[in-house]
């Protein structure tokens, strides 16, 4: 997840066609900017590019309907092929039968389960921040990696908002400093 | 500041008697552990030291009435002398009259004039959130030093909370990787 300094992953105002919200894209111009209509492209490189590598070099996809839909359901292959679990209490609000990589489940236990069978050695993305929350609360989030953007956007949509009180404590593993002052932080969970 | 990575200064349920709130000392034990009534012992050692040790070499504090005065107001001296700038909309609610080096100031402008006056050569510690999002909003805080503990506390008081929908630039100038999984993130605000 890339985040400003000051804890958001999107800015404010955040909707249909204001996916990042106010300013959000200033949180993703380090790896990835618009590019023509519905195109993205990959412009990290460096150490920024190694980190991004890792994400595309996952082997399952776990996301929510919040990260899922506004982006179209990344056309039924959010890279390589490589199988899709989405999170939903009832129905998906959009139709994914045509997509054979994609696969409804209805609690994130069994989401995060079945994609790590689905990517054996390799690691699952979890991608999104309602369902990240989840998976801290159901203690089966087993690794975080923030890329902290060198910004404070003040307003907007919060990576951590409304977890329960407590005291999760994390193991530091990795700290990168990237290009263009994004550093990336590297955390084990443990519970 | 010492901040959890998921953006607290203190846990939940902070009041008097409860400074830190709810598991807030988790946030301070990298550099200061109570030790007996009322005394605060250091034990950042290492890398921690020589970070902790920037903040007792500052030539002057500016800080806020919600943390000088739980905090007894330092005895009158925050650390070797130095003068110290409180920021008071109305009377200081504790009597700082018997205390040469506090002077009361009523915005926040001339209180971080007045300080780097005093401090001369030396940097200005700026201690306390609110006091952080008033010197932001007036743009004349320099620098932001942050050290990120590995620790979700889900609750509590935050640093970045109701700063105005913007976009303020920071320069990454130093990141230190900490004994006990401690970061220290250090940047430049650029207005």
């Amino acid at each position: 997840m890339s985040m400003s300094l000051d804890g958001f992953i999107a800015g404010p105002n955040a909707g249909p066609g204001n996916g990042l919200g106010d300013g959000g894209q200033r949180l993703h111009d380090w790896a990835l900017i618009p590019s023509g209509s519905d195109r993205i492209e990959v412009v990290a490189t460096g150490v920024n590019g190694a980190v991004f590598a890792e994400v595309t070099s996952t082997g399952a996809v776990v996301a929510g309907r919040g990260t899922f839909e506004p982006a179209g359901g990344w056309g039924g292959d959010h890279h390589d092929g490589v199988p899709i679990f989405i999170l939903y209490r009832s129905q998906p609000g959009i139709d994914i039968s045509r997509w054979p990589l994609v696969t409804a489940v209805n609690d994130i236990t069994t989401a995060i389960s079945q994609a790590k069978d689905a990517a054996g050695e390799q690691n699952v993305l979890v991608h999104g921040a309602g369902i990240t929350r989840l998976a801290l609360a159901a203690e089966v989030l087993d690794e975080l990696e923030l890329h902290i953007i060198p910004v404070l956007l003040g307003q907007g949509r919060r990576l951590f908002d409304g977890l329960a009180p407590g005291h999760i404590d994390l193991q530091r593993t990795r700290i990168l400093e990237g290009e263009g002052g994004v550093t990336h932080m590297h955390y084990r969970v443990r519970y």
